[in-house]
């Protein structure tokens, strides 16, 4: 019997028996496979209101979800599948696959960089009085919630958007000891309500959403809503702030890491339109480089106040030694409050937020003791640093 | 007047007038901007149908293609696009960010690997003789098959999948005056048919389609059915073998990297359920490491020949060194030929292949002089190597 009239037998049989796991199971299982997946998902959902426990209706709305796309609901099955299931292998490979693409692997880079957890916890440390409530935007592992929740707080209300982290968030704090201090919620920090989800607003708002270029994970949308809904006024704000640092830098070796000019004879340059990133990250110590200036500061971002979405920024550099620029390095000098300080600086650093460069199309030539202009803008999710005029 | 309404007056005056461009390109922007793209993609049909060359026909375009995951699609639409307006800087933005997510940035550590590329010339110029008709299985730039021409091939047939690596290919090798030697097909090399595609069966077959962990680019299954269809028996392979090489390997800060435990006091480990790839591709030279072993050969893929698609190797290392072994580190040995090799072996080279490491769930203490049992696993895009009794 072809798969057409075998899916039209079913359908018929149905009819009779609208609610049977088992017909139905079989007809979501030949149209997943002909992968008639919109056909599908009517009957997928059937199934799970009649059994949001069976195995295989489990594993079929988990197919469904990859298949358009949602790869989060997917997980969500998937967890749930292997909880009821344990030794279901297809699950588990399916969970070690979504993990691949739904963790970045610098959360282990981040969990084990030590100045930064010491930096953080000092800055709760001093911040955290008996009674004070905190709300953390972003859970991650749950480590500063759990460093607030140790230094006294009366509790911790943190927020965070991944379900896989949310996931294991809590239970690394329930590992911990720690879940009758910190409430972990699965949603986007824009989506809580002070009176719903949280009975009150916060006395300090932790928010390490920071990428390796400041702006990257969305700080400026994120905590200004966070810190007008969520933050009592005057309330504390960990990091305090944050200044983005740049200099000219010449690399040889990094611009052959990300362009590609005469190989073995060819031009290949027309390559190089392939990929025009304009923030590429980078950790500088892996690179021969040279700074050509001293370190500028592009822009200031203080995180007690309403964030700018765009500004822009000129000042002129002076060339500390003759050199060929390749593009602009840039870090970051981060206070997790007035005191507790630390810059990703590069060859100084060890930082997991390492560095950023811009590189320029061409490389320039500059001689040392001669000055450049720079202009900065930025925008609400990253910041342009080039020269001015233009290299081109 | 709301959406919906404004949205069933363009249909009707669509009823009068079915192949207004303007009507249509008013309705399908509302469409898209409702979310309604599978509603808006057969008047996208129709107008593009009418013109194809119209802006605002090809923008639509490109969102729709774009919202339903299809990102080449999206690109050559937007390509099309810049070539009839070139100052359209929301498609160039567009194209950038999709070069991004298309392009991996490791193309031009490789096309910069200057051993990498002298070892596949000399192999190309040993085997390219005076009316040789060459293959090549994944273009990239078109570097190796532009070797290829310049040694003096009669033809050479390159194939390329991606459109936007096929569309610069094309480019680059008519910058370098050789279009009228090389013709690039845009297309899986399974798909490619001798006597439709290409007029006659190679003498040579170049296929540099190696990742870092040798299979991770399908080589398995394009390489044999490439072989066996578009190559003449006899015909020579170029890479002709790799051998997969490991060691026991001791690398603390490695570790660090992919794995947590305990951070600032809290018990972290459960964090690493969330990543737990089988095979990470890493530059052993950013580490402190130590080689616990002699290097082994896992595999030997010998690419003349058919390659199996699975099989199994068991055998035994001795230690050379007192140590923590927290993985097993892997490298190519690569032989263009049998008189051109290089080997990314870490700390010797620089090689753009770097290395790959397999992470044990606990690190495991290993006394010099002793014996441990290796068991490892080919599947057809990738390979476990793993002690034996497991360390868990």
């Amino acid at each position: 019997m072809n798969q057409e009239s075998e899916i039209a037998r079913l359908q018929e049989q149905l009819k009779v028996n609208p609610n049977d796991s088992k017909i139905l199971n079989a007809l979501i299982f030949r149209l997943l496979r002909e992968g008639r997946t919109s056909e599908a998902i009517p009957f997928i959902d059937r199934a799970l209101d009649i059994d949001a426990t069976d195995i295989a209706t489990l594993w079929h709305a988990s197919v469904a979800a990859l298949h358009t796309g949602q790869l989060e609901k997917a997980l969500k099955l998937l967890y749930e599948l292997v909880r009821l299931k344990p030794d279901h292998h297809e699950a588990r490979d399916k969970i070690r696959f979504l993990h691949g693409r739904l963790i970045e692997p610098w959360h282990f880079a981040m969990l084990n960089d030590h100045e930064r957890n010491a930096v953080f916890e000092a800055a709760i440390k001093a911040a955290v009085k008996p009674g004070v409530v905190v709300v953390e935007v972003g859970t991650g592992s749950g480590l500063l919630s759990m460093m607030a929740a140790r230094a006294g707080a009366e509790h911790v209300y943190t927020i965070e958007k991944s379900f896989a982290l949310y996931n294991a968030a809590k239970q690394i704090i329930e590992r911990n000891g720690l879940s009758n201090k910190i409430t972990v919620l699965n949603c986007w920090s824009s989506g809580v309500q002070v009176g719903r989800d949280i009975p009150v607003k916060a006395d300090l708002l932790i928010a390490e959403i920071l990428g390796s270029a400041i702006l990257d994970e969305q700080i400026v949308h994120f905590l200004n809503d966070a810190r007008d809904r969520l933050l009592k006024p005057g309330g504390i704000v960990i990091p305090q702030r944050a200044v983005l640092v740049g200099a000219l830098l010449e690399s040889k070796s990094l611009r052959e890491r990300f362009r590609v000019d005469t190989v073995s004879g060819f031009n290949l340059s027309l390559f190089n339109a392939l990929y025009q990133q304009p923030s590429l990250q980078v950790d500088l110590s892996q690179f021969d480089f040279k700074l050509l200036s001293q370190p500028f500061e592009i822009f200031d971002f203080d995180f007690q106040k309403t964030l700018p979405s765009t500004r822009e920024n000129r000042f002129s550099v002076k060339l500390e030694a003759d050199g060929v620029c390749h593009g602009i390095a840039r870090w970051i000098r981060l206070f997790a409050d007035s005191s507790h300080v630390m810059e990703s600086k590069p060859q100084y650093s060890r930082s997991h937020w390492q560095q950023t460069v811009e590189i320029f199309e061409e490389p320039v030539s500059l001689r040392s003791g001669s000055q450049v202009e720079v202009r900065a803008a930025q925008l609400p999710d990253r910041v342009f640093v080039r020269l001015s005029p233009p290299v081109k």
